[in-house]
């Protein structure tokens, strides 16, 4: 067993669409930033490169590239899966928090671990996602931008 | 094995209790919020949910609910032990981490252990607690809140 | 399997040494603080010391302790291995995130990750280091200080 741990965050802005968890989600603001700015799945990418040693998003899709320009962040998730399978892994469960003081993650939270069990091939009790405000102090608490925790415990062969 | 993560903030103000897992603690000022507002029960109960995919303390626990005003976050704790029983499962290692500048925990730390560890029928050695400062940057490092982070190792039974 | 987290801060300031993963790294500014304050090593001394829920580095090394000003964390670490040797268990995997807008990581990753391999006598596949940005946000995005996240598996073997 192999425990990687991933952390993000993006700004909100105004005039910038709302995706986490490869959901898209009404709210007055969005995340800048590298891509559509999904920072629960590039903390999730990031848990999973972790978990291989093999990097980290930014190695593997520099923000200064302009091919990965407003791209959905599936395509880093699917990225980081296929890296795991092609060591012969077997992701084992992974745990999503989101760190924000709007929007509610509740109401949205079966949608996105739908996505992400999709997007992983895994199935739904091995996919948590979980919310937590920090009663409105620091940046998150600010509503200036959104962080974003993940951890994925992964079975992988000996290393030879 | 499947690994569960938690974190949470509350805010330090005057006239309130400071609890700390589980443990009251004699300080200046105390957390306020959601129940007695034990920051680190509550990342703690996040982790083990984590480690489940069953939702999140809030989810649980709505801080709406006026049931939970100033209920001692032991309740949530042994609520989200059951829970795990409930699926089978084992805890193997719960490691808790308090952010804070002041008060110190190291005095605390054997208390903090000890009441865990009953409180999740888990030997001491199988608890763990540890604190750090923020070097006073941020909401921590200026006194105005305690963050806490949690991490718990669980033994599952494969899903059906 | 046992999981243990570590997460440490230290601030920026000009005049000091950067000292990062056990890499000495050229920068505008250093991290000030306890021993050489290389906060990646604090944090990986953390999460080792909670995964054997053994206290944590300022339990062991008191900050308030003249003999550790200036001291090379490679020695903290060095001394979390040989506690988890001493307990028979075996380190599995360890990742660290280091949360920072400058310096730039990538270029050091190697060399990070070669030192923490050496003083762990661990594998390098065995060891991650991975960076994220904060998008200028809080006290890391405004170059105030550096923080770091470490994760730790062990073996360790059932307790008598
Ligand atoms: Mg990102
Ligand atoms: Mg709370
Ligand atoms: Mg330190």
């Amino acid at each position: 067993t192999r425990v990687g741990m991933g952390y993000d965050v993006h700004r909100l802005a105004a005039g910038e669409e709302l995706w986490l968890c490869g959901v898209r989600i009404a709210h007055e603001k969005g995340l800048s930033g590298h891509s559509d700015a999904d920072v629960a799945i590039h903390a999730l990418v990031d848990a999973l490169l972790g978990a291989l040693a093999d990097g980290d998003i930014g190695s593997h899709f520099p923000p200064s590239d302009p091919q990965w320009r407003g791209a959905p962040s599936s395509r880093f998730l699917a990225y980081a899966r296929d890296r795991v399978a092609a060591r012969g892994g077997v992701i084992d469960h992974v745990d999503l928090t989101i760190i924000c003081e709007a929007p509610k993650i509740g109401p949205h939270r079966d949608a996105m671990r739908a996505r992400i069990s999709e997007l992983l091939a895994l199935p739904p009790p091995c996919v948590s996602v979980k919310a937590t405000t920090t009663e409105r102090l620091g940046f998150a608490g600010r509503g200036e931008g959104i962080a974003a925790q993940a951890i994925a415990t992964l079975s992988l062969p000996a290393l030879s």
